[in-house]
């Protein structure tokens, strides 16, 4: 390994897993004395094409982003079907998942980070650009997500 | 509960537990192309004069700080003696533990978190300045630290 593997080391979300996304928007809200973030859902299984440990997934999740200064905090509440944030709220409970970091060129990072032992936990699309979860774990204990925005 | 409770909401910290921090900080020096950053002892019990729940504890740590752009990533390997990062650590495994926030007001600060229901969980004294762990786990779903530093 040599050099930096995502190009970048900004770190521009921290992303929380939560079982009420509104009862918990509604808590930072009233702890930073900021406006209740909107959640909305990700996109339909057709749009975001999600893959899960290498199988397709029509998991969806419930969003909220709330501006932390230099980052965001993500809140995620997701629904029922196979997904890294499902998994992790069964096994772990509520609270951390990832840390991410906007990089370019999705396909070959993945390919990168896989050739030095960090295989694709979990991959799709959103209207403006694309993700993937990367399973640092082991080696970094967080989870770390790349995000790749269309220009 | 109005206003922000902390007077700021910039995240300067993402605290990590881990087993060993020479090796978490090799994988993290090699990941990101940096240089391995140098671990060291927090300040010895009758500098830090450590509480935890509430009882005085002769907890220490071993800290490694890497710069992660607009907020540092922290790597804390307690010793065996009593503290949220042992407590932690022996409940949940390696992982994340908390997000910082500078304040200015320690005591001010501990006093108007604890009467909106976030108790103090540890606090201690580092040259320099002084830090609280605040228990805001069932509303936020982390643990914020206060860090306070002397001008």
């Amino acid at each position: 390994m040599d050099g930096n593997l995502l190009g970048n080391r900004v770190i521009t979300q921290i992303g929380l897993l939560v079982n009420d996304i509104d009862k918990t928007s509604e808590a930072y809200a009233r702890f930073f004395g900021v406006e209740k973030p909107q959640w909305f859902w990700t996109d339909a299984p057709e749009v975001a094409r999600t893959e899960f440990r290498g199988a397709s997934s029509d998991a969806r999740a419930k969003l909220a982003f709330l501006d932390m200064g230099s980052l965001q905090l993500e809140l995620i509440e997701p629904d029922a079907n196979p997904s890294t944030w499902r998994e992790s709220l069964d096994q772990n409970g509520e609270g951390f998942h990832h840390i991410a970091f906007v990089i370019d060129g999705m396909k070959e990072k993945i390919e990168l980070l896989g050739r030095n032992g960090y295989p694709l936990l979990q991959k799709g699309e959103y209207t403006g650009g694309r993700y993937a979860y990367m399973d640092t774990f082991q080696d970094l204990k967080v989870l770390i997500e790349l995000l790749e925005n269309d220009r």
